[in-house]
């Protein structure tokens, strides 16, 4: 299931054609096509392949599957990239710079050395930052539902959001936890219309409009919080909050001069290449309105497909 | 299998919110995201669903699927779609023209009513428009090897073509015909490297390039044909010449002033919209440079889902 780890000073060894850096949907299917066209590919991927897309309780909207876990669609994409040939490193990346003409990756553990680079690392959860979050985060604070969920049953739990990820997060936990409380900061909902009328006819969530968070309390573990609703302050008796609110790009690893938009994504041109020769993009780490599984797979397949000839 | 087939003369009584013109890998999409997000989609497909890539014999990139057959992957976009609530019309549409703020769509049989369109049709197959070309159709040439193949059991065919679906023909006729000539007009051949590799091992396949295809010879049927190679002159004795030479867009059924590249595809914004409020197009039919079913897919759901909306 993993890829071979390697502990050499430096790996000029293993001839790199193209860098894939992540390997959720996008990563993956940027392999499948550069490697399928011939070209030597490694994807480097921290922890196990799938990205967020692995972490979600159900998918309905990849076609060709009508209902499929995050995890089972990860699964079929990796055993795809491995009959594709691609290679797998399971390590961290922590730099990728430019040395001449070749791109410098260096892992926790390794260097290597490649002749293209397609960054597709997508995005991180983004936190509120409250006091307490960081200290209860996992003793009651959690980024993810399908994670942490289990920890849950027969509690009371709270899910923070207004997307399909807060959606996702109310249906996971509606099988596990006694009551959910939906908190969104206002009174639209921007997720799936369909999802959210079914969301709506669970008989143990309460929808909470116009609330922001405000607080966290409790001594060693959370034990309730305060919201803010148009002034007025509630409380609720919470053993655990869901945070869904939303991702944030990272790309300090990154020592290349690359042009992003003004949240922080990689302005691409329609190869998913970015400003700079060599280096190609695509997932949620690029700049777009519309970031679905398909969509991120769709990206990765141009991106791959690039990496073809001496462009 | 097949959707309800109404003959009334308008059809109003069927509110449409969107009508999907193409029952391919785009449309089916676009079927499916509009279809999740609440609004009413009717999909109107003049054969049957799956597009070009029905025909295709094998697919090994569609990402979570190693290795699937057109026909197979085309049934499992049917069957998602269904599930979605997506409507099928099996109706050929003959026109799509604006009235006020709806668009009318008439089909051989009937006449509806849409508030959106999403155009998704595909392409057309290039012919080569060779005396005795069309005369020949079906009687020793074609342009789909997964259609007509199965004719040439034990005989020898040509496939004319240097891209990825001339390979496919290839791969497909191997295991039936006697001997297969790939005839390429030039030296280079587009289709992917690793594919093209495979086919050149293929023990029953002869490769000619730079040569072009002049006439085809018979009585009723194919006999042989002429090739022309850098002036020189060479016939061979074929019994089929499938011809992979490519796709023409035809939007003659579309009544509305849509813009278009030089070489007649869409042209379209990031939220796949026309120069046409409500109007979208997806898949082989814009204006783009790389296509294949991925691509066509996440076209699909950036179209279904901006429908959503007043936009």
């Amino acid at each position: 299931m993993f890829g071979k780890k390697i502990n050499l000073g430096y790996h000029n060894s293993m001839k790199i054609d193209v860098a894939v850096i992540g390997g959720g949907p996008a990563g993956i299917t940027a392999g499948i096509f550069a490697s399928r066209a011939g070209l030597n590919v490694t994807c480097f991927e921290r922890l196990s392949v799938g990205g967020q897309a692995a972490l979600s309780y159900e998918i309905a909207n990849y076609p060709g599957f009508e209902n499929i876990s995050g995890w089972d669609l990860s699964e079929k994409f990796l055993n795809h990239a491995k009959s594709a040939e691609v290679e797998f490193v399971y390590e961290d990346v922590k730099s990728v710079e430019k040395n001449k003409s070749k791109f410098i990756i260096k892992t926790s553990n390794n260097k290597y050395e490649a002749k293209k680079i397609i960054i597709a690392t997508g995005c991180k959860t983004r936190k509120l930052n409250l006091e307490n979050e960081a200290k209860f985060t996992g003793k009651g604070v959690s980024y993810c539902a399908s994670c942490d969920g289990g920890f849950y049953k027969g509690k009371n739990v709270c899910v923070v959001g207004g997307g399909d990820s807060a959606m996702e997060y109310v249906n996971y936990l509606t099988r596990i936890a006694n009551k959910i409380y939906l908190v969104n900061r206002s009174e639209r909902f921007r997720a799936n219309e369909q999802t959210f009328n079914k969301v709506k006819k669970l008989k143990n969530v309460e929808i909470i409009t116009n609330a922001n968070v405000v607080s966290l309390n409790g001594k060693d573990i959370l034990e309730d919080i305060d919201l803010d609703i148009l002034g007025e302050k509630k409380n609720l008796k919470v053993d655990g909050i869901f945070f869904a609110i939303g991702q944030i790009p990272d790309l300090s690893f990154v020592k290349l001069n690359l042009k992003k938009d003004s949240l922080g994504y990689l302005l691409v041109d329609e190869d998913m290449q970015t400003n700079m020769k060599n280096v190609f993009a695509c997932g949620d780490i690029i700049s777009k309105r519309f970031k679905q599984v398909i969509t991120a797979c769709a990206d990765g397949a141009i991106a791959g497909n690039s990496c073809i000839g001496g462009k």
